[in-house]
């Protein structure tokens, strides 16, 4: 193992790693190793040139002509169909829209109104908080018509009863990247009659997802993680085929209408998906998208998920080789299989020893209380530079370097 | 008047406009005259050179330490204090975030809530549409708990009785560029005791707009039309001051909460305005937003509506007295004082003539089933422009070049 995990040993691994070359899409800045891919996926070559086009050509250009001329108008629909295959969807099961939270707001309504007499949305009290923030919204805004109720992780298939209208979880937790089982759960779900609304968040474009497959319901998914669309990147949503004819759109905007340019007075609902777009898509944001997921062209989610799972393992096992004596705890699942694509270590000083290490080049991040998350992101880290972030984690905590004051300064985000 | 009209006397004119130098910072094309501003403002020089930097820049190389070190989890109340001036309004009161449908949804349950026992959301036929469609789905979500009463212009003050809770109007007509009197239905409103929600999309940035002086409860604006924020900018939406420690959101993200980052699993809203963020900001529309805004840094809105006047007169006069004879009848009103910055014919063949008017150049666009718009935002026209624009209007119908069939096709987007 010891030989296995030496820097040479390494390199050689990324030399006939089949997904080597897909580094070269990315314009990662020099110095850095880039381990938080899953908050913000990195820029990409192609983005960066595909922002130029639209904003100089399409948009100085083109002007008001680009809707048409360049397509702006069927936008939205394009760059869900190209994360239809990621998700195991069809293209017209996708679109993409607003943030993920306006997108839970939607799909939330709508399942609730698909479930009469149901009115529980039944949640993970460990979910990513906006999402349990959304639906208590929701709640308070149907006042008794709905209420949110919010379980332990092992509670949850014991609190599915004839209540819920619908079961929402996040495949992937956002601390610990412990994954659930997605088609498992949507069984169970549907046993007890309710629909099942996953949000994607932290797994989509790491790891194979098909829920066609599992026979998903609804889900939602964010555009900046490990799909690389960018700073606040429009999210999300999709709904299997058979809702289609029934789903209801809630937030009723001209571009959800059948014909929005007719500027008819009352509202028509757009045919399939279409219906649940609300206001004029953001399209120079929808176009880094779109070309971020062109990165995805001809890699198989299984060669990804691979690769990850390499990553990760590598990760553990130095970490808890060369750092085994300065109180780090592994706070992901030891199992491969149970986890994302992030490994995420518990320390007391976890904060402070990962301001030193993104000082140091090495960016992860931290979340309260005491969890150092590390994502592996396989279309541009290498072997190497997981030695590298495990050899830098080691030199700051052996150095105590991450003692000084500054790294103990509470940025905004961290 | 001929002779004040003449070419020369125009490029006099603009040789003496005291905005003449704008221009300059509007990477406008070589051969075009853009008359449809007023639908998609143009690309700004500064816009530009923000976008590369925050793409390549901030994101490419600061990655996920921009959210701090280039302040992106500041930029929606920024944007929003940029916008205050222009409507009238204190920094706290103005927040940018999603798409002006989605905002109207959010201020509309939130108006409604304001006004316990009362249903209605009075409107205008002629709104644009998404407004009504927006109102329309906020009834069927809420059932029998709100209600659209949409009526026409005149009908508006006899309708405000004490059911409604609020009015919900557009500044500017989008078709015809009529203005409301801002001032008077909110006054008017309040007597009712209804709240007042002013769309301000076809008005910001091209006239003068006092909220705090119309005692103005509400508004919604569009990002991407006299602001000239880009295709699909977020918009903003304005909350009165004495509201902010009533108003309750409804979709509530993370990004609303009192501590984003503290990740607890309970809502808690966020002091003022930014309690009705939802999810994660669009950092690159915003910050095209940003740079497109300090295109008004120095500008006093007083000198932007007079050059709006004299161009729109300007162009009035020269229709009528070159076109006199191909059917063209003034959609807009003709008093100044009644009408934002845009002018519209009507013409039984002004779908193909619009085309055709765009392929000579001069962009401007049709609404069915009659009106051609043609929009005059004083940043970056000349008068000149207008003289051509009219110039080309008539050997497009003079020659009847619009006859031919290519001009018939009908676009998605007009």
């Amino acid at each position: 193992m010891a030989e296995a995990m030496s820097r040479e040993a390494l390199a050689a691994r990324d030399a006939s790693d089949p997904l080597a070359h897909l580094r070269a899409h990315f314009a990662l800045p020099e110095g850095v190793i880039y381990l938080d891919g899953n908050s913000l996926g990195p820029l990409m070559v192609g983005v960066r040139e595909r922002v130029r086009q639209v904003v100089e050509r399409e948009w100085g250009e083109g002007l008001i002509r680009s809707w048409n001329n360049a397509d702006w108008i069927g936008l939205a629909q394009r760059v869900g169909g190209k994360i239809a295959p990621l998700i195991g969807a069809a293209a017209d099961e996708v679109i993409v829209a607003d943030s993920t939270s306006i997108n839970l707001f939607k799909l939330l309504v709508a399942a609730l109104r698909l479930r009469p007499g149901r009115r529980v949305i039944l949640s993970e009290r460990g979910n990513f908080p906006t999402d349990l923030y959304v639906a208590e919204g929701m709640a308070r805004l149907r006042d008794s018509e709905c209420q949110l109720r919010s379980v332990e992780r092992t509670a949850i298939e014991a609190a599915l009863d004839q209540s819920v209208a619908v079961l929402m979880l996040t495949e992937v937790d956002y601390r610990t990247g412990e994954r659930h089982d997605v088609a498992r759960l949507t069984q169970l779900a549907h046993d007890a009659g309710a629909l099942v609304l996953w949000d994607l968040s932290h797994s989509v474009g790491a790891l194979p997802i098909d829920l066609t497959r599992a026979h998903a319901d609804l889900a939602v998914g964010c555009g900046y993680k490990y799909l690389n669309g960018g700073p606040g990147a429009p999210a999300f949503l999709f709904v299997a085929r058979r809702w289609h004819a029934e789903i209801e759109p809630v937030i009723t905007g001209w571009m959800g209408h059948v014909r929005p340019f007719a500027f008819d007075t009352s509202f028509a609902p757009a045919p399939g998906l279409a219906r649940l777009l609300s206001g004029t898509p953001p399209v120079i944001a929808l176009s880094a998208l779109d070309a971020a997921l062109d990165g995805f062209e001809g890699v198989t989610m299984r060669a990804v998920r691979e690769k990850s799972v390499a990553l990760s393992e590598l990760f553990i096992a130095l970490v808890e080789a060369q750092c085994s004596e300065f109180g780090f705890t592994l706070a992901s699942p030891r199992v491969s299989e149970h986890r994302g694509s992030q490994v995420s270590f518990r320390h007391v000083n976890g904060y402070p020893i990962m301001q030193a290490l993104v000082e140091r080049g090495v960016i992860g991040d931290f979340r309260a209380p005491d969890i150092m998350r590390f994502g592996f992101a396989p279309l541009y880290l290498r072997f190497v530079d997981v030695w590298d972030s495990a050899s830098a984690l080691r030199d700051v905590v052996a150095s105590g370097v991450w003692r000084e004051a500054r790294f103990a300064r509470v940025a905004t985000v961290t």
